[in-house]
């Protein structure tokens, strides 16, 4: 989960220069602002800084930031000439600022710690470019799926071969382990999941190198876990809403668990965060795999102590 | 599910002379927007046109609504003596006339068509008092949660039975069956939904009459349904993210479900919505119990043909 961000000072100093866009797009500000809260905190593994929709801007449909808030792409994505334009092909060239930022933390990284590359699923993806930002209701994107199926399908096989190409970049640039984010998998009807959004994921994952590890979080899908088990991914990541000591025991024993203490408890104080840890480790303990993680990123309003207090509980905990 | 709203010409007229707020305020008008929805399609039953807000305001914490949108309370629950001053006693009184509106259609039903009364959980409505209103991220209501446990319970204690009274009242003036809507149920973590909501609405569930027909609806906790399953409800309401050909393997025989068509294809055509509708009913098949609604409340961009064509769908299915 995102690791860096605006609770730490260190950051927003970087921001008062650079927009976060900037940062994103220079390899030196992205791995400095990657490296950030591991000179904080004792954490076992480094997130690189980036954004999910470099994707599609890579692919011809650039973005910005709302004022207000949220996500503006460049247009709505809405006719046949605008898909056919959409270019995966060269998406690693284009983003090899991506792969430069992720050489440089890898140097920095000295192998101590683990590389997590990320992109966004292609189901995530595709409703900012079918909605033509960030959505509400994700009408018209649930309105392409049920009723052209087959525009539908085209623009997830150009999201998909971009992914791969973009992720066998990151991992030729250093990433121990690939993230996906399958941030809007939730909003699917149960029965759509799997054609919507898995089957997209699943070929994803056949296409890198087998046994790569590859964390698959797809948030707001709990009955939809047993499905992602068997898509390749070694790792799910899950939400804070889902009891782990449960999940644990619907997913198959080669597939490790990723999460979940709820973010906003980093809000909160360091006895509180010390407490809910502890209690999240015990309903794991004696689990094969689990990597203790947020259920969601971290917040900007979160607090350093609140951190400190999780890593420690994480580290000390026996 | 709400079935009355701005997607029909019949409740924008009245919406034009009266505020939503007087419409649920004045039982001739609460009643014939209630109604409204009948007249037009060949429902089961109807559903009283109300809000969950009504019972903080009959504690005493009144709220309106934002310019902006979503929901501002006249204050943010803060102290104790805040806290001490919410009157759960006489609820029934303040609220006589969601009594009154149920005695009208009741009796404009004629028998024809089953009457639901609802409420919200506890915890849903807690989380509107402790915020002062709508919520991105629901911080200090967790914060309250988890720490001072005291207070939160004590909140949940005076909103649990308030909803008792109000929802035997319900009964006493013609409701067949109570809707409870855990609307923020899913925002919870999930080894915390037992403490933080459930256990309330089981004692509600407990003081009603043996037997009366509860329908739990609980947004975005299918992790959570077993349990919920457990709590005396007859009915499991379940959002439109859940396969209910997956779900009903997971419930005892005797709990039935209701739901759950993603309530965003009323937006786009009637053959979509016949199709999809088939699709659902088609992985029901069978089941004991199965009452179908759309998986959360109408939109107000839905369209009366595509309602219809739903409606239809269900009604010849065979």
């Amino acid at each position: 989960m995102r690791q860096a961000g605006r609770y730490l000072p260190e950051y927003r100093a970087l921001k008062a220069t650079s927009s976060f866009l900037e940062m994103v797009r220079t390899p030196e500000l992205a791995a400095e602002v990657t490296l950030q809260p591991l000179r904080r905190f004792a954490l076992d593994a480094a997130i690189i800084f980036s954004d999910i929709l470099v994707i599609p801007e890579a692919l011809g449909q650039g973005y910005k930031f709302r004022e207000a808030g949220g996500i503006a792409m460049d247009y709505r994505l809405e006719s046949r000439n605008q898909l056919e334009r959409l270019d995966p092909a060269g998406v690693q060239y284009r983003l090899a600022y991506v792969g430069q930022a992720l050489e440089r933390v890898k140097a920095a990284l000295k192998g101590e710690q683990a590389l997590l590359g990320f992109g966004g699923s292609p189901w995530t993806l595709g409703t900012y470019m079918l909605e033509g930002g960030s959505a509400d209701e994700f009408e018209r994107s649930k309105a392409v799926f049920y009723s052209d199926r087959d525009f539908f399908n085209r623009l997830m096989e150009k999201l998909t071969a971009a992914l791969i190409e973009y992720f066998l970049m990151q991992i030729r640039a250093g990433a121990d382990a690939i993230q996906i984010f399958d941030s809007w998998g939730g909003i699917v009807a149960g029965q759509d999941y799997e054609a919507a959004s898995l089957r997209w994921i699943r070929e994803i994952i056949r296409a890198l190198p087998q046994g790569f590890p590859v964390i698959l979080y797809a948030k707001g899908t709990p009955s939809q876990l047993t499905d992602q088990a068997f898509t390749g991914a070694s790792v799910l990541g899950v939400d804070w809403t889902v009891d782990l000591g449960v999940v644990r025991r619907l997913v198959p024993g080669n597939v490790a668990l990723q999460g979940n203490l709820d973010p906003v408890l980093m809000n909160t104080t360091p006895e509180i965060v010390r407490h809910e840890t502890n209690r999240l480790l015990e309903t794991m303990r004696g689990a094969r795999g689990h990597i203790f993680n947020l259920g969601h990123g971290i917040m900007p309003q979160a607090k350093i102590e609140c951190v400190e207090a999780l890593v420690q509980a994480v580290t000390t905990w026996r």
